[in-house]
């Protein structure tokens, strides 16, 4: 048995189901290798960013590492764009990289280039493999290391040589060890702190966010009085009617101040201290009032939703019920606008569903609608690299079949990594896209009025506006094999919307803004 | 006046005309720079790569490096594969990448990443700006060095508290420096080898494969026998009728280093000594025989066609005329194959035209054919990341807008960048691409069969054919605004590509292989 063997036996005892790839020459032994072990699905993206953007809702969804195969350097610098969300998402991901055989590397052939610095930034583990026998032992720790509490991007770099040698056969897994508990004394401090504060929030990230992290811990805002605050881009948020609700922190940095003003405590729940996504002229970087004191109840790393658990018990707090009336929301009639269209989706959207938003400017509306919808999983866009919510759409529809995926999905951000289409086309994939066609980089459009600019620019217009020509998103979804149509009505949208969740397989709305 | 607007001025004052770019919010300073600042032309691209690509293109084809604009690290991610290529090809390019504020990089915010490590492998000059009043300076720094002979990449990247903050005015660039001479002794030594040796050969690349330098090598292979040989993939070589023809290197190691057989001198001329793309057991490394001799008549960065020159003199030859009978290759007819698509081209494309060639195993055949065609020039894909034709075209149609330019694009890496249709729809650029729609990544088909893979398995095929479903390049040009049609014989081809080499603007033409 080869190195590649030996390797793609190992991971696919330890679980691995799905290789999301696009390899070149220095992968085919691998890919020969996924030719002769059953278990692992081979998922072709025609784009890297569109398999690594893939890996981060699979792994969203399921927890556990999805794997991607990728060629090189310049095919993995395809891919980092979407591997920082993955990061900031804390999403394991375990990617595979070929590279040249060991002994053609001191050639600098064309293809050749420092891999390890392209890998570094966006992966928490990195490590180049140095011989076939080491290669089976060096992904399963790989493996291990890609689930290391809360998950992060481990990257393996393959030589092909490695990979086409003799080795000794596939190794087993170490067992993946669950997040550190928090500990006792850290849940009573911050209990003491809830129970004397003047005003307390909970900012909530990672694990604070699911089903059993938001019931902990709407105990302990009904016990202490504590607001509950989620981050502005969550990886991933349980959410709609019968889960607790939470607030969002707002994305500019001004308004989110505002939100926080007057907070005495700020307490961390498997999450950072919120910072402004941007540095602007004169606003401070630090979103908290400087006067409010931090707390960690739970690092990122740690268990957050035992931790949440813990404080409400020592806070006496009672399970709270937090059925609201199964009311849907309001479906909205008239012109398309981000608030018809965020009402029809949220409206229409089936219990279960996985919502991915990627529709920046379009989407919040939606999300305001969305909080009385039947309850469903929210995915964000978590490290600001445009060209995630098609390919992350992707990963999640594969990773959950059994569940409806709805993109909501900005024009500008969906042409970065459009091939994905073509990957749900080819996998069948029950995903409806609606597509938010606003003919622009609205946000920047934003900033510059932020910004105090006057009327823009020859310059500022050819880099915000996405006219002359039109794309014609109908036209890129059936060439790739995606059946699409155009509306240009609320009512339009919500009947297409209804006929795409009805029928089988990926659907293309372009709703034209 | 801010840094962004004395960098501008201090760019557009050096002769910077046209600026690729992708902003973001860190960014816009520079764009409303660009707003204040004339003649600097601003071209969107809808994807990074796009931008490096296109710029690759228009400093290939001009000689000048064009501006690049990206967002951060995720942003410039996007465009490493064609800076890599552009590094391959030695053009120089001027990248800006805009940064967080100073002060705000210590608060980790969702799009901060080390920049610095993703762009140094790609970046022959890297460095960041400290303060606003040293931006133009930097700049300037940063021009002279993408001029550095024979180009390169330079990278600068700019926080965004130094755009906005105030600074001293533009400052001057320094004078670009042509490149060194070569020292006669080393002409003189290499004439010397050229005398006496059994078999001598050039191995050309860069500027030895200028007009000027096809024709002084001309001359030294008329008085010394030696043959004349070219990079398996030059960065621009200049051919056809009229033109003195070079043998290009085979791109299998095996049959390269056949060709190679028997030589007893390999002579470099701007290029370095031929090395396998991919190293493949029991392959050697080095194309050239172990008992052949390597000798450096001019470095990359040195004056290879004032070498070239020089040699022919100390070698008494005599200007020899290369005119060939004006005889158009003959144009094919039948189903289209790679034969009958590349006589088709070779057989119509007017004099002048260039020649972007990322067809892959599609596009041999019009190589071959093509020698005879008017004299044109041939762009490749230097580096081997896939993805640059259509950018590589939009750029150097802009570079060059009295020229023609047809893409000889494969479907497989078409996908990788699509994008560049729209740029080339915006900027009305007269880009005709055939589309070799071959449904496959060919090339790693061929190269699991060299490797004794007996009948590919389900994964090989799920990662090799780009059928299921088939991609519909029409729609996916028209989608973007370019015409397109489709044709499945040479006669339609040869019809369609007549009428879009007649029409301004973009045309993409889907040829079913």
């Amino acid at each position: 048995m080869n190195g590649a063997e030996s390797l793609m036996r190992t991971l696919a005892g330890a679980g691995v189901t799905v290789c999301f790839a696009n390899p070149g020459t220095t992968e085919m032994p691998l890919v020969a290798a996924l030719d002769r072990v059953p278990g692992i699905l081979p998922v072709l993206g025609l784009f890297e960013g569109v398999c690594t953007g893939a890996a981060d809702g699979w792994g969203r969804m399921t927890g556990r590492p999805a794997l991607t195969l990728l060629h090189l350097g310049p095919g993995f610098a395809n891919g980092i764009a979407n591997l920082h969300n993955a990061r900031r998402a804390r999403t394991p991901v375990l990617n595979l990289i070929g590279d040249h055989a060991t002994w053609h590397a001191t050639h600098d052939a064309p293809l050749a280039s420092d891999i390890e610095s392209l890998a570094r930034p966006v992966s928490g583990w990195l490590h180049a493999v140095r011989s076939a026998k080491d290669l089976a032992p060096d992904g399963a720790r790989a493996w291990a290391a890609a689930l290391e509490p809360p998950g992060q991007v481990a990257t393996l770099v393959v030589p092909a040589d490695c990979q086409w040698e003799e080795a000794d056969g596939p190794v087993a897994t170490p067992q993946a060890r669950g997040p550190r508990a928090v500990a006792s004394e850290t849940v009573d401090a911050v209990a003491r702190t809830l129970r004397s504060a003047r005003q307390a929030a909970l900012f909530l990230g990672g694990q604070g966010l699911s089903q059993a992290g938001l019931h902990a811990a709407a105990r302990v805002a009904a016990a202490s009085g504590a607001r509950l605050i989620c981050e502005t881009f969550p990886a991933r948020l349980e959410r709609g009617r019968d889960l607790p609700s939470v607030e969002r922190l707002p994305y500019f940095p001004d308004t989110a101040a505002q939100s926080l003003a007057g907070l005495s405590d700020l307490v961390l729940v498997a999450t950072r201290e919120p910072v402004s996504f941007f540095g602007y002229p004169d606003v401070p970087s630090r979103i908290a009032p400087e006067a409010c004191k931090r707390h960690v109840l739970a690092a990122p790393e740690e268990d957050a939703r035992g931790a949440l658990d813990a404080l409400a018990d020592a806070l006496d707090a009672r399970r709270v019920p937090h059925r609201r009336a199964p009311v849907r929301p309001a479906r909205g009639t008239g012109p398309l606008t981000p608030e018809s269209l965020g009402s029809v989706v949220a409206a229409l959207q089936p219990e279960g569903t996985i919502l991915v938003d990627e529709g920046l400017t379009s989407s919040l509306p939606h999300f305001l609608a969305a909080a009385s919808s039947p309850p469903h999983t929210h995915l964000c866009l978590t490290g600001g690299a445009i060209g995630i919510g098609l390919p992350l759409a992707t990963g999640a529809a594969l990773a959950c079949p059994e569940r409806p995926v709805i993109a909501l999905q900005a024009d500008g951000s969906g042409m970065y990594t459009l091939q994905a289409l073509w990957t749900q086309a080819r996998q069948g994939l029950d995903v409806t896209t609606v597509l938010c066609a606003n003919r622009s980089y609205r946000i920047l459009e934003i900033e510059q009025a932020r910004a105090g600019a006057a009327e823009p620019g020859s310059a500022t217009r050819a880099f915000t506006q996405l006219a002359r020509p039109e794309l014609d998103w109908v036209a890129l979804a059936r060439g790739q094999g995606v059946p699409a149509n155009r509306v240009e009505s609320a009512d339009a949208l919500a009947r297409e919307l209804e006929r795409a969740l009805a029928e089988p397989g990926p659907h293309l709305i372009e709703a034209v803004l």
